[in-house]
């Protein structure tokens, strides 16, 4: 149902009960701090997943995986801001929370996520990359799934606490570093000790704003250099660990063969046959700041479809709908980063976990208080 | 059915034709060559298993627990010489093949144990451990399974090729020289030294008679010194290896989780709790003396019956008859040694296969020859 209709701020806290149905509003949020409401009553809750890491790290090509899992691309929005870091799909907004200043202290961050969660739009700010200054804010529309992602949406305790899932993308230094080398010293003709500088430059706010987020995030992807060739630093084959925390709501860690033991696996063998230097699974419990997790680990890389599809069989709790459902989704996107190790696929898996998440919480939306209490 | 009648030797070769059945007799192959041939004909061929292994090394405990997985204990022959090493259960009966002279050369124990095969009684003799000379010998109807156990079962070749099936028990020379210590220093009160030079006195026949038929083996459980305590030499907790050859008739190895691939298990964790030093599975192809075969191992010890079920039930191709079975066969001989390790565990398990693998070869001879073709 639709209903829309003007309010001024002042009438906020009294349309649940003079209206006897839920109503929802935009807040503009602007840095102008010039706030009206304006309309529209929208039926779902909206999912708010948060997604943290430094950037190139490969955030947006896990949102991509991400939205692909709920079908449709995720595009910027129509006629916008050329700047905007937003994307859309049918189902997903991905709204990148770096425009907010990263020291924001008005909790603007937080009333944004906290507005659209209750399914109110808002206008969000756009920062121009090349001017250093703000454009005009975009409206962005209350989605299902609200995915705000940048170098620090799980620092502020306040917008932490509205996300119903959260990830870090953990970079080894040593893998940083071989990707850096590739791209900026390879692809873009940087000199090593420049490379070097400005790894070395970013470190104490990497250290003091970035990576503290990832004791609260639900699920880390961690990335590693591999161990299955001795003093390999060329960080192509990669060793990637997906930690899961124990106990987060709506979210049940995957495993391999047998829930909450210790396993390693090699499937190359009889059966598999893989090319040098061969994939190794391990899975166990752990502890990770405290949290109990479970850690399920990939090291080494896919070369062929039979080993993605007899590692998928293996693997329980991926939150599947079909058989094969992970494999065919690495295969659409075969072209992305990491496709064919350790980061495309827990990035598949955790995409389909956040799906399993948001239908699980949309279908308790809908039922009665009564039905949910038993 | 049953028909019996006298025959001289002369007569052997026409019986299957002139009787149009399989007409069995009793040859008497005994030490003094007096052959003679008695009677009656047996429904089922005799599958003949063959046990080797070094004195003191469980071979009588893996007896024990191999007919008990056929159901009823297995005794000495009634009235017989108490010399005899013979065990007699329903099913089965177990010959010590070291009563023929190691170095035979006249072929009796082939021809003893193929008549047996054909379903022919024989005489065996009985070594009298205390004149070293011989008995007057026994006879040995043809039972369903004939288990012939010794120290060289498998030695000789025309023995061997007879054999459907057969285990070699290799225990390691540290965990031997433990379980000496402990049975001869302990509660025999023989020196350190005289235990040492024991053990070097029978090594060269050791390496020369004993040790190369493990080669030959279906099945080898090897016995280790645990690697779950650094630097353990009580022999108290095991590591034990069941090394199973790939591509024998009617016996498909026993796997952990995925068949062909190479796996480390800690079962302890979430769901289980163990005590310390824990239990460590590992299972994977291998290579054993050219051959391929599939290895379980087990490192650690069943503490709580919940330990027991938990494992077997994580197990394939165990070839029980109803879940639980393996942890029954074990709780019932819970005073065997080794019920709370890799020995007693494996053993049982290869109990369970050979009953497996006696019901298929029993379910082909009576099946038509035409519908075995299929």
């Amino acid at each position: 149902m639709a209903v829309c209709s003007a309010y001024t701020i002042q009438s906020l806290n009294s349309t649940k009960t003079h209206l006897g149905f839920r109503q929802k509003q935009v807040i503009l949020y602007t840095p102008i701090k010039k706030q009206s409401t304006i309309t529209c009553s929208v039926s779902d809750k909206t999912v708010v997943i948060g997604l943290a890491a430094d950037s190139g790290c490969g955030k947006s090509t896990f949102m991509r995986r991400l939205t692909s899992v709920f079908g449709g691309a995720a595009e910027p929005p129509r006629g916008g801001n050329p700047d905007s870091n937003t994307l859309i799909s049918d189902t997903t907004t991905v709204i990148c929370l770096d425009d907010y200043h990263s020291l924001d202290r008005t909790g603007r961050k937080e009333k944004g996520v906290k507005a659209l969660k209750e399914g109110v739009a808002v206008e969000k700010p756009i920062y121009n990359h090349v001017t250093g200054l703000l454009d005009p804010p975009e409206l962005i529309k209350p989605p299902k799934i609200l995915v705000i992602e940048g170098l620090h949406p799980m620092y502020d305790a306040r917008v932490r606490d509205l996300l119903d899932f959260s990830i870090y993308l953990d970079i080894s230094n040593e893998v940083k570093f071989a990707w850096k080398i590739q791209r900026d010293m390879a692809e873009r003709g940087h000199s090593l000790e420049s490379i070097k500088a400005s790894i070395e430059a970013r470190k104490p706010d990497f250290d003091a704003y970035i990576d503290p987020q990832k004791q609260y995030a639900d699920a880390v992807i961690e990335v590693l250099p591999t161990q299955l060739i001795p003093g390999d630093n060329e960080g192509k084959v990669l060793r990637v660990k997906l930690i899961m925390k124990e106990g987060t709501k709506y979210f049940s860690p995957v495993y391999l063969f047998d829930e909450g033991s210790t396993i390693t696996w090699i499937p190359c063998g009889r059966k598999l046959t893989c090319s040098y230097p061969g994939i190794k699974f391990s899975y166990g419990p752990d502890t990770y700041y405290g949290h109990e997790v479970s850690v399920l680990e990939m090291d080494g890389q896919f070369d062929r479809l039979d080993e993605l599809i007899y590692v998928e069989s293996h693997l329980s709790n991926i939150s599947t709908k079909f058989y094969g459902e992970v494999t065919q989704q690495m295969l659409k996107h075969a072209d992305f980063p990491g496709s064919n190790n350790g980061t495309g696929l827990f990035q598949t898996i955790i995409g389909l976990k956040i799906r399993d998440l948001y239908e699980i919480i949309a279908s308790k939306a809908a039922t009665p208080l009564q039905a949910t209490k038993a």
